[in-house]
C-alpha cells in the first residue's frame, strides 16, 4: 500500500455573517509578519460595492482652494511610502465583555497586519490646498445601504480632524503586501490611518471632501463612540486610537498539555508608540515574568510578537494570563472598560490550560 | 461606471486546530436536508491516515466462522440501503458547560446531515459468520498516533454490541450524497452508526474484528465516557445515543433586530424515536408557544428543521428558548448534565436578540 499522504489542512476564516460579510481570523494560525489575503478578517456594514474600476476618478473637493479629479494613474505617479499596519476592528475581543454586548460577536480575530503602499493624504490635500476654516477631512466610501436604526440609506464615511489627515503616514494606499489591494478590502483605493482603529480606514474610496464643522455621519456619532453606561448616552465619546493590547496565540484555550516544555506565543500592539513589556503569568496573575520580544526590524505600526517558554513538571489546570505595556505606559488592565456597543475590549488576555 | 457586484460571499468551516483538524460548520448557513462536504464539520483525534486506495482490502475476523477478506468490487456487488443519518460528535456544544471543561471548544457546529449508502454491517457478518461466545464487534480505522496521556501508540477503534452491529441500519458505508465518501470522512469505507454520536461511526475502516470480551481501547474507555464528577471517575458510564437537542439557527445571538415580522428558525433531532415537538420562547423561559415543524418526507435518522414566525412591536432586550421532545418522550432539559469531559450536551438552545 502506498503510504502517501498529502491531505491539506488549512485553515479558513471564521463565519460570522454573510450579508454584510463579517469574518474573522483563526488568530492561532496568522503568520507573524503579514496576514494573508486569505485570512484577513472581513468587515462590512453592507454588501460590496457594485463599481468597476475601467473609469475610476477620485475627486477632492470642499473647503479646497481647487477642486481636482485624480485618475488612477496621476495617483500612481506621486511619490509613495509603503507602512507596516495593523489594522484592528474596535469591535474586536467584543464577545469577551460581560454583560455580554449586542452586535457582531467578535473573538479575538478581527485584527491583520501587512505593508500598504499608498500616498500620503497630506500629498493629495496640498494638490486641491485646503481653505482657511477647514475642520475635517471627510473620506466616502462606495458602500451603502439602508440604516435600519434610522431607516435612511448612506455611505460609509468617516471624518479625520485635520491633524490626524495631514500625518504623513496617513495613506491612501493602492497596494496591499505588493499587490493591488483586494477587493474586499478596499480596491483599487483605501484610506489607512495607522494607529486608530479600523473603522477610520475606510474602503473603495469614492470622495475626499474638506469640511468647516463637524461631520455628523452615522459612521461617526451613533457608531464607533464609547458609551459607558447601558442605560443612556451620557459621556460618550469617540473611539479612535488603538489601546494596548496582547492576544495569547499558542497554547489554545481549554487545551490539554502533557508535562514538560512548552512554548507560550502570541502578539501585542498598541496605537500608542510601541511595545516595551510583555508580562506572562502562569498563575492566574499572582506573578509575572517577562516574555522575550521578538526583534523588530524598523519602527513600524505593526504587532509585537512574543514567546515565553514554559517548563512545567507538576500536573493540575492552570491560568495564563498576558499582559502589554507600552511606551506611553499603557498597561493592559485586568478589568475591561465597559461600554454599550463593546468597543475596544483590551483587558489582559486569559486562558485556562490542564496539564495531565 | 458599470454595476456589476459579483463578488461571491460563502461560509467556511470554522477551524479549532490543524494537527489533528478539527473543524466546525457555521450552523447558521447549513443546509436543511443535507451537509455539503464543505460545510461538513471535521473531527480528527490524529492526522490523516497514510493509505491509498489500489488495493483495499477489509479483513472480517475474530470469533468468525470463516474470517473473509472482501474487495471493494466484492462490497459493491452486495445489496446496498442509503439512509439520512445526523452525525452528531458527543463533544457539540461543548464550549457551553458551566464550568468550562478542557478538550477541543466545540460550538454548536460539530453536526451534519446527509445520505449515507453501503452495506449493512449484518450483511458482512453473515458472511464469515459469527461464532458462539461473540460479544461485540471491533471496528478499526486507518488513522493512529500517540495518545499523549498513555504515551502509546493507538490506531482510533471502537467496539458495539451484538445487537447495535446487527441492525439492519447500522452500515459500511461507501458513498455520502451520490458521491464516494470525501476522504476527509472516511473513504473508501465508514461505518455508519445512526442513533449514537459520531464517536462509533469509525472513519477509513481497516478491520472488522468479532470478539468475546468487552473491548477496553482508550476510545472506548478512557475517551467518550460521561465521568459525572470532577474528582474523580465514581458513576461513569459510556456515551452512546444522542441526546434529545435543538439548536437555533436564526436569528444569531445578540443579533440587534428591528421591529417587524422574524423567522426564528432551526433543526431538532434525538437518537430515540423522532422530534414530536418543539417549543419556542421569547421570554426567557416563561411561556412556551410551539413552533411548526416542517415536514419530514420518510422516517430517517435525520433533523428536524422547524420556524416560528415572531412579530414583534415592542422594543427591548429578549431571551429566544427553544426546547425540543422526542416520541420516546424525552425533553430538552433546563440545565445540562455536566460532566468532566463535556460530552452529550443538550440543555435547551438560548440566544439573545435586541429589538430596536
Amino acid at each position: 500500500m502506498d503510504r502517501s499522504n498529502h491531505h491539506r489542512v488549512e485553515p479558513y476564516l471564521s463565519t460570522h455573517s454573510l450579508l454584510p460579510e463579517n469574518q474573522e481570523t483563526p488568530i492561532q494560525f496568522i503568520k507573524t509578519d503579514d496576514t494573508d489575503n486569505k485570512l484577513f478578517y472581513r468587515r462590512n456594514h453592507f454588501s460590496y460595492p457594485p463599481l468597476s474600476y475601467s473609469n475610476y476618478w477620485l475627486p477632492i473637493n470642499g473647503i479646497v482652494s481647487t477642486p481636482i479629479l485624480l485618475s488612477m494613474q496621476d495617483i500612481l505617479h506621486l511619490p509613495s511610502k509603503t507602512i507596516q499596519v495593523v489594522l484592528e476592528c474596535s469591535g474586536d475581543k467584543r464577545n469577551l465583555f460581560e454583560p455580554k454586548v449586542f452586535g457582531v460577536q467578535w473573538g479575538k480575530g478581527a485584527i491583520s497586519q501587512g505593508y500598504w503602499k499608498g500616498v500620503p493624504l497630506r500629498t493629495l490635500l496640498e494638490l486641491s490646498g485646503i481653505r482657511e476654516g477647514a475642520k475635517e477631512i471627510v473620506v466616502e466610501g462606495y458602500d451603502f445601504g439602508e440604516r435600519t436604526d434610522i431607516n435612511k440609506v448612506f455611505s460609509y464615511a468617516r471624518s479625520l480632524p485635520i491633524e490626524k489627515a495631514i500625518h504623513p503616514d496617513t495613506i491612501i494606499a493602492y497596494e496591499y503586501n505588493n499587490q493591488p489591494i483586494p477587493f474586499k478590502h478596499g480596491y483599487p483605493l483605501r484610506l489607512i490611518v495607522p494607529q486608530w482603529y479600523a473603522m477610520a480606514s475606510v474602503k473603495w474610496i469614492k470622495q475626499i471632501r474638506v469640511i468647516d464643522f463637524n461631520f455628523t455621519g452615522p459612521f461617526q456619532t451613533i457608531d464607533y463612540v464609547y458609551y459607558p453606561n447601558k442605560e443612556n448616552n451620557k459621556d460618550a465619546f469617540p473611539v479612535t486610537t488603538i489601546n494596548v493590547n496582547s492576544t495569547i496565540q499558542k497554547p489554545l484555550d481549554m487545551e490539554i498539555l502533557n508535562t514538560g516544555k512548552h512554548l507560550i506565543k502570541g502578539i501585542a500592539w498598541t496605537g500608542n508608540g510601541f511595545i516595551t513589556k510583555l508580562e506572562i503569568s502562569v498563575d492566574g496573575g499572582s506573578t509575572w515574568l517577562n516574555a522575550k520580544l521578538e526583534p523588530t526590524k524598523d519602527f513600524s505600526y505593526g504587532w509585537q510578537s512574543w514567546s515565553y517558554e514554559w517548563t512545567i513538571s507538576k500536573k493540575g489546570e492552570y491560568m495564563i494570563v498576558s499582559k502589554a505595556t507600552d511606551s506611553y505606559g499603557r498597561i493592559q488592565p485586568t478589568i475591561p472598560f465597559w461600554n454599550k456597543k463593546g468597543y475596544g475590549y483590551n483587558a489582559i488576555d486569559k486562558i485556562k490550560v490542564k496539564v495531565e
